[in-house]
């Protein structure tokens, strides 16, 4: 195998590895929401394409002649970041996991962009393919995390300014 | 001071203790970069608009009688996310530090975005100016980042296929 495939299906391995944190980390904020049915909803629809991106990929490994199993350091990373942006016992939790859903699609938007980059360079155009209809659905989750955030900022203060309502989450 | 002006100098020192963190990754990253000249050129000039940024920020802070000084583990948390994403030691160090780069912007304009917001509910039309116009200077480095990401990608992959010659960074 040459250095560009081998680049090519260690940056795969450290996609899968991003998904398999996504779900978790869309899961456990999907749960945790009470108040906010519309992000709530939009999170719930993003895990299943999720597990969609997951299993594409899983397949794209294969091709290649690899193995999902091996993820590296890339989990513990992934996890770390979840952490560190995911403030979830913080008093304006509903705020600082939207802003921390958006930023995780953002990296998944960049991976899959140099993940294109790289399945070229490489020349497995299947894998330029597969990665560029998943980066179509990332960017769609962005945009409205974005487009959405205003909204949930305005709401979660006013919730938070009214006695006797809860904001938090 | 009222709940939601309480909530929106949180954020504004958030924010602050963002770009202090934000100058110290871009500063650690141009120093490390050797042979990718454009890169590099783009993050020293947008270390000195995240200085301007910082200073815009105090202002904002002392102007509804708060104190910058006062970091709360906003700091802390920017690190631990910084060194997960960071990758400084990774072989493919380049790309994994254009991701990062933009990754970070892509906090910061959820950042600038939901603080708009939150100074336009309080009523603070002049922080939710100064905000917009930090926000147009995030957006447009994220979006440089992005765009020349797949050639960093690229370069990375023919330089580190290339007997003798060095990719990492």
């Amino acid at each position: 195998m040459t250095e560009i495939k081998e680049n090519l299906l260690d940056w795969l391995r450290d996609a899968h590895a991003m998904e398999q944190q996504a779900e978790q980390m869309l899961k456990a904020q999907a749960g945790r929401i009470d108040h906010y049915p519309k992000l709530k909803a939009r999170i719930e629809e993003h895990i299943q394409e999720t597990v969609g991106q997951r299993e594409r990929l899983e397949q794209c490994i294969s091709n290649l002649g690899g193995s999902p199993s091996i993820v590296k350091d890339a989990l513990g990373k992934m996890a770390a970041m979840g952490q560190a942006i995911g403030g979830m016992t913080a008093s304006d939790e509903i705020v600082k996991g939207a802003m921390a859903g958006y930023v995780f699609e953002c990296f998944e938007i960049a991976s899959y962009t140099s993940l294109i980059a790289a399945a070229r360079t490489a020349g497995e155009h299947e894998v330029a393919q597969v990665c560029g209809e998943i980066l179509v659905q990332e960017e769609a989750m962005a945009a409205w995390l974005l487009e959405n955030l205003p909204e949930v900022t305005e709401e979660f203060l006013v919730r938070d300014a009214t006695p006797g309502v809860t904001a938090k989450k």
